[in-house]
């Protein structure tokens, strides 16, 4: 079977089909196993790729210009401050300045392909940042990738899976325990909805553990329960940090996010409720509990508070590794969907 | 006839021979047609390009940072807020640094050529950007290119005649109507005097509309009239929205400048008897009195005040072709001026 | 003999052995010599290699950059805003964020090196930026390069050592004076620190002249004694402007430092104390009195009080030619720490 992603954009990974899942996480072993080998050194050669940042961020941005440059190719870095962009809110215009059809269409003609990162921090509403990488992708040609916008983070979700397929072989049938952390960061949903994803997408048993208000976007949710109903894989919601930790359970997945209520009740309301919640942390006794359960977690960590120190620093993390994967992984969608790399699916179990 | 422009600064078309300037066009043409040959992509390999911007800028920094990649360098980013550069302001030290001979000269050593942006914002008085990249000149034995600063952008009006060559064919007794436009913008007039300049230069016919008090600095009027005068081609200037579209117009450029009095009445006066002028639009109905006319613009565009968008994103719309033709005429000046590759010219007409 | 110093860190010269500088000055000599030559441009081919900025800076940006660009890599630029790394202060959390050793562990998956830049503006003691340097060695297994930090400037000693072999030959019994200089700029040790190390290191006389009050850290002063007493070398502190200019010098260093109360009276005070002092200065009539002395300093000057104008722009300056050696230096540093390169070494003097 030969899968061939050019011109795709990559907006999450559910919007592509388990085969190409399984293509781009091939190629991304592939290309881990041969980091620096000429056969993939060439395929972006000369070409321009840009990374356009509306929040910062240390591993997507090393990682994707380290991943163009291993290709061959030129990474440019880009923020709105230097872009003049106009700006509304409510559809009023509170800054003027040019289009997004404008400024996409000459984009378009200068590079091979552009990533866009876009948070709940630079959004009014949930969902307009995932809504601009579309507006984006409406006028330009070459592939839009999602660096991680207010609702996904496709190449954290395939660098997981990576992780735990590198650590544990095939994952069809083993179960993540994806668990909510306290904390007074008041993060995204973004690396959890798309683990949550990809996870249940290719069989594995979801665990979902959060303090009662804590929900997940609904849509999200009945996304996962269809997966897993369709790979006749198990889902089930916990309400306690204790029973959370079960004797099945191969990865936890331990990280903090906002209410529900966020964008209404702001920042620092939500962040006083999730401090208080001292219990929701993934320790070494809770994982002794587990099935030699593995850490991971997209970094960068709250250490203490989604995780102890014994456990991120110990044997049982494989948080480097995943981290190290963001770099194969976006090498391997580059390669596909901007230099166009057809790839042979080797299987299609994994 | 062979070019060489090895060395050479490129500060504004007009001090180009008109040899010099075809050369350019010829073989930015050759480089859009075999974007990604080797012939090219070796020319700077392994050299550093500078670019430095005392204003950011979108098309102007992807499109060098990109030349530079497709001729097998590499572009630095450089601003003014980490140079630590000595600032003087009458002639009084207002910020101690490091004097300009002595940076330049230090730049000169590493890199093969430097950029510059320094538009009126940047600057106490008309003229002091333009001078700023001439003392850069001055010092640096590797080729200075002006990226636009407060009176010239080179890179611009060649993309301009690259463009109107493109849709057109040769441009020598075709018609540029050249038209101000309302806006809250107070535009530089850099893009105007290229544009004038090196359209007069090669032959066409100006025809010259704002509204009375918007006239241009009488210098750059009087090297468009003596350029015009020198090819037999006319020269008008109207002072009426409506009457600027005649039918023997082939090409429109509407934009807004600010007037002679800015620098001593301040951006918010500006603006106030800018917008006010709301006549003064590029639209569709107008277009349509022309001959067959087409819409150019050096981009950002301030939609439904410099033009409708029916005529913006309509079929007579050249701009994006514009746009991209930056990065390849900003290619054939990096090649002839710091790889010193040398242009056979195939034709003196154009 | 063969000198390897693939995967160290190059924190400060002192920490080399004189085999080990040798060979770097020889491959950097050899590098001037062959400046594009393949058998160089090759080395770091497709590598990343980081810079991480804690203070901006003009000449390590660029000579890092462009050599990471001459050697085939690609070098990133980093600062502290877009990294969301913890900040403590006395101990305590002042900022949320990543850890080092977390933060640092991933970039050794990312990159082949990386150089940190923090002066004493962006530390609360003296010696905290050379102990964050250490610390991110201490989690990395790939090299770390001192791009300046409050105490040294391996890189800055490196490349005036050459500059003064090109311009004299064999250093051994040659005589330095490293002179203080009065100016508003309050700087920091580290390249003075660095020159009197590798100068004493490799056999030269020191004369080092400061007014009363501005001794140099005892610790450092202490290691320079042991250098020239290690090498039968002279070394002595001079307390007056005029004095330290004897006939016997071969060249001048002339700089300020803020004297060793600064971090307890603050910047204000340091400076009113310091731009009194206007004795304190390098003039020609001065230089007059050496024996045909060379002037040298990192650069920025600060003309006018370290150094006048006539011996800055003059013939006995060589400070042009220190600042384009930073560029060979650090890619001698490079090739042999991070592409492990072997260096013959061809002589033990120099």
């Amino acid at each position: 079977m030969l899968i061939n992603l050019k011109g795709k954009d990559i907006i999450c990974t559910q919007e592509l089909s388990v085969p190409e899942i399984r293509a781009l996480l091939q190629l991304a072993d592939q290309m881990k196993k041969n980091r620096y080998n000429p056969q993939f050194s060439s395929l972006l050669k000369d070409r321009t790729f840009l990374m356009f940042f509306y929040n910062p961020s240390l591993r997507t941005r090393i990682s994707f210009e380290a991943a163009a440059t291993e290709l061959g190719g030129h990474a440019q870095f880009l923020e709105p401050k230097t872009m003049r962009l106009k700006k509304t809110r409510g559809g009023i215009e509170v800054q003027a300045g040019e289009t997004i059809e404008d400024a996409a269409k000459v984009l378009d003609r200068y590079a091979c392909g552009m990533g866009i990162r876009i948070l709940e921090t630079s959004v009014d509403n949930y969902g307009d940042g995932n809504a601009l990488l579309r507006e984006y992708a409406r006028w330009m040609e070459a592939p839009i990738i999602n660096m991680a916008d207010d609702k996904y983070h496709p190449c954290q979700g395939l660098s997981d899976i990576m992780g735990m397929q590198q650590h544990k072989g095939k994952l069809r049938g083993r179960t993540l325990l994806m668990t909510w952390a306290h904390g007074a960061l008041a993060r995204s949903y973004c690396s959890v909805h798309e683990n949550l994803l990809i996870s249940s997408r290719l069989g594995m048993n979801i665990r979902l553990a959060y303090p009662r208000g804590y929900d997940l976007p609904p849509e999200e949710i009945a996304k996962v329960r269809k997966n897993c109903s369709e790979n006749g894989s198990s889902f089930d919601i916990i309400h306690d940090p204790d029973e959370a930790y079960s004797s099945d359970v191969d990865f936890v997945y331990s990280r903090n996010w906002f209410g529900p209520d966020f964008y209404q009740i702001g920042k620092d309301k939500e962040i006083a409720r999730a401090v208080a919640m001292t219990d929701w942390i993934c320790t070494e006794e809770r994982m002794k509990r587990t099935c030699n359960g593995l850490f991971l977690h997209p970094m960068p960590l709250d250490r203490g508070k989604e995780v102890t120190d014994e456990v991120a620093s110990g044997t049982r993390s494989i948080i480097i590794d995943i981290a190290e994967n963001r770099l194969h992984t976006q090498k391997a969608i580059m390669a596909m969907t901007m230099a166009g790399l057809p790839v042979k699916l080797e299987t299609t179990e994994g």
